[in-house]
């Protein structure tokens, strides 16, 4: 009997299938090989959250980069995002653009990489993509579920309300930024017990992702420098202005701080590092600039 | 009153949601601007439907090709998917790979292309990416939904079922494959009336998608090439070569046929190009080559 011939990108989605290993299978109907991905719905009380990120090579990750590190950070950078919505990741799509697709062991070593951080967080890896381009990139879609209209935005921050983050900052160069764990606990924590009015993940420093939040929530704020929980050699100029900390900034309502304090269950670092202002009283920083990392300038 | 500095990618950002116009907001709590967008769960007896899909300039489309057809074809690209899928977009994601993220008017240009097509299907684009890349690179996400355990997969043809295409083949380059219209509604209309036992969109030509489907449903086949439709100027070597037709090839068991006939309610061709056989039965082309485009080669 012939054979039926296979092109080489059905090779290639052969390769990188057995690259993902084996997946969680829960509630999904198709996956992997096929042209979409079919899940079945979730509960109607809750939402449902998506993003999409990319890592591409000489921006987020050098030549010289485990290959593994690269795909873990691709969909770290996502879980990241997902932590400061409070989500539970339940199905990701991946995209790698290579330079050469015959070239695959640093391929199948990003989707190791890549594949052993989702089984931590018990995350399918429902579909992907391959494309040719002159460099390595890697781009993650997710989609997630949060309780009903829980999820918070950056828009919610109060005048009074305490600016917290976690971990420590600064000193995410060189190893850091490659190997950090997404908050995804204290995030869903965070959501779940309704502390914070507003948050997002800190990707560019403090003196980036902090305008952010107090242009959305229109408020102004004061800053304690010597408050800011610091990594080993960091500086908080580094806190400001390095970035890829990938810890959570968020604000929480003056009458909430001594129940979040007292309810804390986790070892992570938990510091209160300034106060929410109106607009007009201004932006106070003791002297630290409000600029942060900008991967695009 | 000191103002909030906008990093580069602020104002990146503002100027691409700006690109993309007023988008639908039914059922969306947050959408573009906010770091993960947060959508409201959708009936219990529908099914979940993930797709990711990129283009890359050198690849599938040219530097000269216009850029609102260049994005254009980002979306079309993963409806089609959709289609074969018989499912409703309800959500998308863009991710823009771009050399040189302040000569903005190219990539505002591509935005506009993709917005359009994604009105006409009243799609909401509701995040998004910017990376920096060597070249132009567009990659999209698509949430959407089918009705519960209905979506065809590639593996359910039978021996005795007739292979149908809709439209016509052959003849993408130069223009329809930028150009084509994803065929959303014939394929949401044939799983609705459950016709097909598997269909998938033809990408890369009958030779390279007609063995896909074989495969996956282990059956042989035979293709009378005189009943393939084709474009003008085609031949059935280029319907099984070239790729890039966006038409759905699909499978229909044979009592079924002449109830697809009679109520088949669109335009658009259709036609039955051959039968499914025995995988021992093996695969007839009348001397057609079972290749077709092969993006990894």
């Amino acid at each position: 009997m012939k054979k039926l011939p296979l092109s080489s990108e059905d090779l290639w989605v052969h390769h990188w299938i057995a690259a993902l290993g084996r997946q969680p299978s829960a509630g999904i109907r198709y996956s992997l090989g096929h042209d979409c991905a079919v899940l079945s719905s979730f509960p109607k009380n809750l939402d449902l959250v998506l993003k999409t990120d990319a890592v591409v090579e000489g921006v987020h990750f050098t030549r010289s980069t485990p290959a593994p590190l690269a795909g873990r950070k691709a969909l770290a950078r996502g879980l990241s995002d997902f932590a400061a919505a409070g989500a539970t990741p339940r199905a990701a799509l991946i995209t790698i653009g290579c330079p050469n697709p015959r070239s695959a062991r640093r391929i199948r070593q990003a989707y190791q990489g890549l594949s052993r951080l989702a089984k931590k967080f018990h995350l399918p890896i429902v579909g992907g993509e391959t494309v040719r381009t002159r460099q390595l990139l890697l781009s993650i879609s997710l989609l997630g579920t949060v309780p009903q209209k829980t999820s918070p935005s950056r828009s919610g921050a109060k005048p009074g309300d305490i600016l917290f983050v976690t971990g420590k900052l600064g000193g995410s160069w060189p190893h850091n930024h490659l190997s950090f764990t997404p908050r995804l606990a204290e995030g869903q924590w965070l959501v779940r017990h309704k502390f914070p009015s507003a948050m997002l993940d800190l990707s560019d420093g403090l003196g980036a992702d902090l305008p952010r939040l107090a242009r959305s929530s229109r408020i102004g704020f004061t800053i304690h420098p010597n408050q800011i929980p610091l990594s080993p050699r960091a500086t908080p100029r580094l806190a400001f202005t390095q970035g890829e900390d990938y810890e959570l900034l968020f604000s929480v309502p003056k009458k909430r701080i001594s129940a979040l304090l007292r309810q804390w269950p986790f070892s992570t670092q938990l510091s209160p590092i300034g106060t929410c202002l109106t607009q007009t009283q201004g932006y106070h920083t003791g002297g630290l600039p409000l600029r942060g990392y900008d991967h695009l300038r």
